[in-house]
C-alpha cells in the first residue's frame, strides 16, 4: 500500500509556486495578490480562512481578509464584491461560503468576476472546464488531479468511480477524470444518494474517489485489492477524549480499507491539504493570465 | 418493445409551441425570432439549416436565414456575429458547424453572447446546466431527456451507460441523466474510446445513451433484456441500391437490439426530429427570458 500523501505533496507545490514569485519579485513585479471574504464568525470557516491566508504568506504572495458582520446586507455584500472585482491590484478572490442564511449564496458567487474567480465555482469556468478551455478549476478535484499525477497513478482506461455529485467536487472530478488529459481518460461512473447496489459499484471500481460526507462510510468488504481511494471527506465527529471535543473523519475507514488498497490518501494529510496549495496555484494562474 | 418515436413526440412539441406562439400574436406581441448562419454550401449543413428554417415557419417563429460566402474572413463573421448579438429583435441564433477551416470554430461560438445561445454551446450556458441553474441546454440532449420524459422512461436509480464523450452530446446527457431532475437520479456511466471492457458496461445498463458515430455498433449479445436504448448516432453509410447514394444509420443494430430492448429510439425518426424541436423550445425559451 503506498500512502497518497497530500501534506507532503501540497508542501512541493507551495515551493514550486514560492519560486516563482521570487523570480516575479526579482524582476520587479508585482506579486500574485488573493483576497478572501469572510462573512460572520463561523468556527470552522475562521480555520480554512485562517489557513488559506498563512498559505499565502507562506508562498510570497500579498494577501487581504476582508472581514464583514454576520448582519451584513445582501447589497451591501454585492457592493463589496463589485469593489473587488474593479481593484486592479487583486488577481483573485475567494468567498468563504456558507454565508449567513438572509444572503442568496448563488446571488454572490454569481457577481464574482469569473476572471478572479480562483475558486472555481462561477458557472463560466465551470462551463470553460468542462468544454477543456483554460479555466479555473475548483481547488479541490484539481488537488486530486495534482496528487493522481504527482504519484503516477495510472487513470487511462481504468475504471473510476465518483460518489457524491456535490457542485464543487462530484461533479467536476466525475468530469475531469473522464477528460483527455494527464490523470485522465478512465471511465467514470458518478454514483449518490439514489444510487442502488453501490457495493456492486464500488467493488468493480479501479478508483473510488470519496466525496459524500459520511464518516467511514466506505469499509474493506466493499472494495477489491489494490484499489486506489481518494478520500475527500471532512466531518467533524464528537470526540470528548480529544482536547478539541471532536476528531476529523473521511468517509473511508481507513484503517481496515488501507489494508487492501493499492494507493490510498489518509485524512487529514490527504487531500484537505492539497486543495490549499491548488486556490494558491489559481491565484498564480490569474496573476500570469492577467499579465498576457 | 416500446418504440419511442422521436418524429411523433417532436410534433407533439413542436404544436404546443405552435399554440403558444399563436398566443402571443393574439396578444399582439412580437413572435421568437430564430436566426441562422451558414457559411459555404456543403450538402448535409444545407439540409440541417433547411429543416430548421422550415421547422421555424410551422410553429410560428419568425426565421432569418444568413448565407455566407464559404472563403469569409474570421473578422468579418466575428463582425456579422456582433451584429446579430446587438439585433433587439432577434431572440436566438445559431452558428451552423462545421466552419471553414480557416476559421477557429471556438472562437466563433465564444463570441456568441450566452443569452442569445439557443444551441447551448457557449460555456457559460454549458456552466450553468451543470450547475442547475436556468440555460440553454444543447438541443440533442435535450431531445432525449424530453423524450424520456414524454414516455415516463423510469430513470431514478437506474444505472445509465453514455457511450462518447463529445461536448455536444454525450458529456452534457451524463451530466443531466445524473441531476436531481425529470429524467434524471440515474447512476451514471461515461464510457468512450479509451473504455476497456466496454460489453461488460453494456451488458449491466438499464438505460444506454450511443453517441459514438459508429453504425451498428451495438449489438444485441452487448445488451441485457428489457434495456432502454437511445440511439443518437446518425451517419451517412454508402448505399448505391439507395436513390440517395446513402442511407442513415444509427450506432445500433437496431433490427436485433430492438428484439432485446423494453424500449428503443429508431434511426431515422428518434432524436433528430427531437433535436430541431428542442432548438424550437429553447429559443421559445429565450423569447421568454428576454421579456422578463
Amino acid at each position: 500500500m503506498i500512502l497518497l500523501d497530500g501534506k507532503k505533496t501540497s508542501i512541493e507545490i507551495k515551493e514550486e509556486i514560492k519560486k516563482t514569485v521570487s523570480a516575479i519579485k526579482l524582476k520587479g513585479e508585482r506579486v500574485p495578490h488573493l483576497a478572501a471574504v469572510l462573512v460572520g464568525n463561523d468556527g470552522a470557516s475562521l480555520t480554512y480562512v485562517g489557513n488559506k491566508v498563512r498559505s499565502c504568506e507562506y508562498v510570497g504572495f500579498k494577501s487581504t481578509l476582508i472581514k464583514l458582520e454576520n448582519n451584513i446586507s445582501e447589497i451591501d455584500l454585492l457592493k463589496q464584491i463589485q469593489i473587488l472585482n474593479s481593484d486592479n491590484t487583486l488577481d483573485g478572490y475567494i468567498v468563504q461560503l456558507p454565508l449567513p442564511k438572509h444572503i442568496d449564496e448563488q446571488k454572490v458567487l454569481l457577481a464574482i468576476d469569473s476572471k478572479k474567480d480562483v475558486d472555481g465555482f462561477h458557472p463560466e469556468n465551470f462551463g470553460r472546464m468542462s468544454l477543456e478551455l483554460d479555466a479555473f478549476v475548483p481547488a479541490t478535484p484539481y488537488g486530486i488531479i495534482k496528487l493522481l499525477e504527482r504519484y503516477k497513478i495510472p487513470t487511462d482506461g481504468k475504471h473510476c468511480l465518483v460518489v457524491g455529485r456535490s457542485n464543487i467536487v462530484g461533479r467536476p472530478i466525475s468530469i475531469l477524470m473522464s477528460q483527455k488529459r494527464i490523470s485522465g481518460n478512465a471511465t467514470v461512473t458518478l454514483a449518490h444518494s439514489r444510487t442502488k447496489n453501490l457495493k456492486k459499484l464500488t467493488k468493480q471500481a479501479d478508483i473510488i474517489i470519496m466525496a459524500l460526507g459520511i464518516p467511514e462510510f466506505l469499509t474493506s468488504d466493499m472494495v477489491k485489492d489494490d484499489v486506489c481511494v481518494i478520500d475527500v471527506g471532512i466531518t467533524r465527529v464528537v470526540d470528548k477524549n480529544n482536547p478539541k471535543g471532536y476528531v476529523i473523519k473521511g468517509d473511508v475507514d481507513f484503517k481496515e480499507v488501507s489494508k487492501k488498497a493499492g494507493y490510498i490518501t489518509p485524512v487529514p494529510g490527504g487531500i484537505g491539504p492539497m486543495t490549499i496549495a491548488m486556490l494558491l496555484q489559481n491565484t498564480l494562474q490569474a496573476r500570469q493570465w492577467n499579465l498576457s
